[in-house]
């Protein structure tokens, strides 16, 4: 175990607003890559975006920005932005990366960068593949996934509130440059990448057989909270707790069925159905049945003995809770976790935020780092980068063309 | 443009079911690596996995393995242990990496790999960090969204019928392996990546805010459909049809306030609750005073004229539709989007099927593969990767040692 950054040397330029973009970025950063966000002075799109404090600071920029460095320009003026394209262009065989989810025109124009820099490696975020504006929000309506979630009972579409399809990209737009990258090592080539969130999200539906499924016009129905194929639905034990239990895989159905010593009342559904409830597809259909003999045991027990006897067996189970009883109660949402550290975030205070999932054995694991505060690190990046030494520096600072 | 494969000379092993490592592995083949997935004889535990055609045949297995190539071997056998553990750590400057889903132990105990091959690079999706099972359908209902989606009036948990945490987990396997070899190349190292799709889903609701809001006691409700923190809700148009419109940024709800014209109940609004509309957050606070001038004015036009009007001041909107709409009606889902393509499946026939989402202008964008009968690369992978002749080939299969 070395203390290196494992994206050690590589440098990206990230200008770019709200999940996708910034998330790709973070996601680079927190593996060990100098991550240069551009803002305008004052901040960008996405730096009031909720949830903010009480006092108006964004916690959603907070979390998305975290181990980056921050830089103000000016981009309404050509200094400003002729400082922004000088960043991105800038020399050393691992820089000369840029991510962004903004139109690629004016100061992020491919071809005018590459004029500075021809094998610059830029990675545009678009909402659709012709560059049009598209979000999350927008997308997943296309996607049919509102008229799937939700209980039967239900006539109207039900929006998700987690923004999967930014979520998705960003790791892709990750993936995508670190891709690019070794092209480049290998044969020179810059080159400009385009990834839209409806063609991340078409693909994954695709993926998953949804597009498939409805092409043989197989129409899937809506199905509550059951998982589609095999048998999982959520229960509540008899002091009103909310747990969600699983038997996709043969031995996740086994280990239910002795949990809960169902055997004798499941042979008798498999009777009545004529069904072979050991394949898993056959447990879907036979999914209301089966739901009520569970439902019937979690009804009779108090959570601790369900959890107790669910565990024993190695039951695949998790317990509905708040997002505040994650953070108060749930030991994997805490310091207890390795990929959570303490930060004292600027204008926000002490916060226990969560690090990159991904553990590298070759190196150590990075201390979680809070997002900059905006512009911190204006001179510091001009300096170094750029060579503005700090007399020049402040001139441009009195004169607004620099923030920090 | 060249026809070269971004990710040339790149071999990837991949011992893997379900979603999250088969979407990392498929996306690397998307990207122009051989992918070579391993198998038992007859299949892997996501084999059968619905959707299914009307004869059995996975439409998920489909989906997910499109672009690899498939060993069958018995992995109940010594002598097929073998041979899977000879793949992994097969020779190669860009061999000798494996993607799994399956505990490291037995065949994929990383410290057994590493006597064959010092610089193999494993990475192991795991449930939890400790290894633990569990599945993105019970890490869900512990990150608090299902009590946060839905309408107000529902009382209960609603839980996402797409699952985004193996989604984002197989893209950011993608990303860690990438990163990996980078690392690899630069210091000759490799490494065991552990990946709990656990922690992917503690990150993720980390960076968008959710445990930093929680953390302040400020406890977040349910919204319903309302987009959170700025202006977006789903509106029924004259004759039936459901749009989602969403003004987050300053441009994109000017955009709907023209397209609406209206400009003078908007400031009606602002005038009667004092509130800057102009402020994203604000908008939110007053989500249900738009959203009935929003609501009037979309019931009274049938869809036609509003989309048209919409798009004509560049709104930021999205269609409902079902699946069954997307595949029929949508034009981005369809051949006129340069990511699908015509593929013949093995036991399912013909489909339109998407590719990748990443488009790299450095190379050919690569034609959309179909998924492997099981087993159909078996012979050809054991005979140019481990030397197997054809006549010894022949006597394992004969054995039942391999399949294909």
């Amino acid at each position: 175990m070395e203390n290196a950054n494992l994206l050690e040397g590589m440098r990206v330029v990230e200008a770019a607003a709200f999940v996708a973009a910034p998330l790709g970025g973070m996601t680079l950063a927190q593996m060990g890559a100098e991550v240069i966000r551009i803002d305008a002075l004052g901040g960008g799109l996405d730096y009031r975006r909720w949830p903010v404090t009480r006092d108006g600071t964004s916690l959603f920029w907070a979390g998305l920005n975290k181990g980056k460095k921050s830089v103000t320009l000016d981009l309404g003026s050509p200094e400003g932005r002729e400082f922004a394209m000088a960043l991105i262009a800038a020399p050393g065989e691992d820089a000369g990366m840029l991510l962004t989810n903004f139109p690629p025109r004016g100061w992020l124009d491919h071809e005018k960068l590459r004029e500075r820099r021809s094998d610059l490696i830029q990675l545009t975020v678009q909402g659709d593949r012709h560059g049009g504006s598209a979000v999350d929000y927008t997308i997943n309506p296309r996607m049919g996934l509102p008229y799937l979630t939700g209980s039967e009972a239900v006539e109207t579409a039900v929006n998700h509130v987690l923004p999967a399809w930014d979520l998705v990209t960003g790791q892709m737009a990750a993936a995508g440059l670190l891709a690019a990258e070794r092209h480049r090592r290998r044969r020179g080539a810059g080159q400009h990448v385009k990834l839209a969130l409806e063609d991340v999200a078409l693909a994954a539906v695709g993926s998953l057989g949804f597009l498939a499924e409805a092409q043989l016009g197989q129409a899937r129905g809506r199905h509550g909270n059951h998982l589609f194929g095999a048998f999982g639905h959520d229960f509540a034990t008899s002091d009103g707790v909310r747990v969600m239990v699983v038997g996709l895989t043969g031995k996740q159905w086994r280990s239910l069925c002795d949990a809960l010593a169902m055997g004798d009342e499941i042979a008798v559904i498999a009777q009545r159905t004529g069904l072979d409830l050991a394949r898993e597809g056959n447990r879907f259909i036979a999914r209301e049945e089966i739901a009520a003999v569970v439902a019937r045991w979690m009804g009779a027990r108090p959570f601790a003995d369900v959890a107790t006897q669910l565990d024993r067996h190695g039951v695949c189970w998790g317990k509905y809770q708040t997002v505040g009883q994650l953070v108060r109660e749930d030991a994997s949402c805490s310091l207890a976790n390795p990929m959570f550290g303490e930060v004292d975030q600027p204008g926000v205070g002490h916060l226990v935020a969560p690090g990159l999932p991904l553990d590298f054995s070759a190196v150590a694991r990075r201390p979680v780092q809070p997002a900059p505060r905006l512009g911190a690190d204006t001179e510091q990046v001009l300096c170094s980068v750029l060579g503005v030494d700090s007399a020049e520096f402040g001139r441009l600072h009195d004169r607004g063309v620099v923030g920090g």
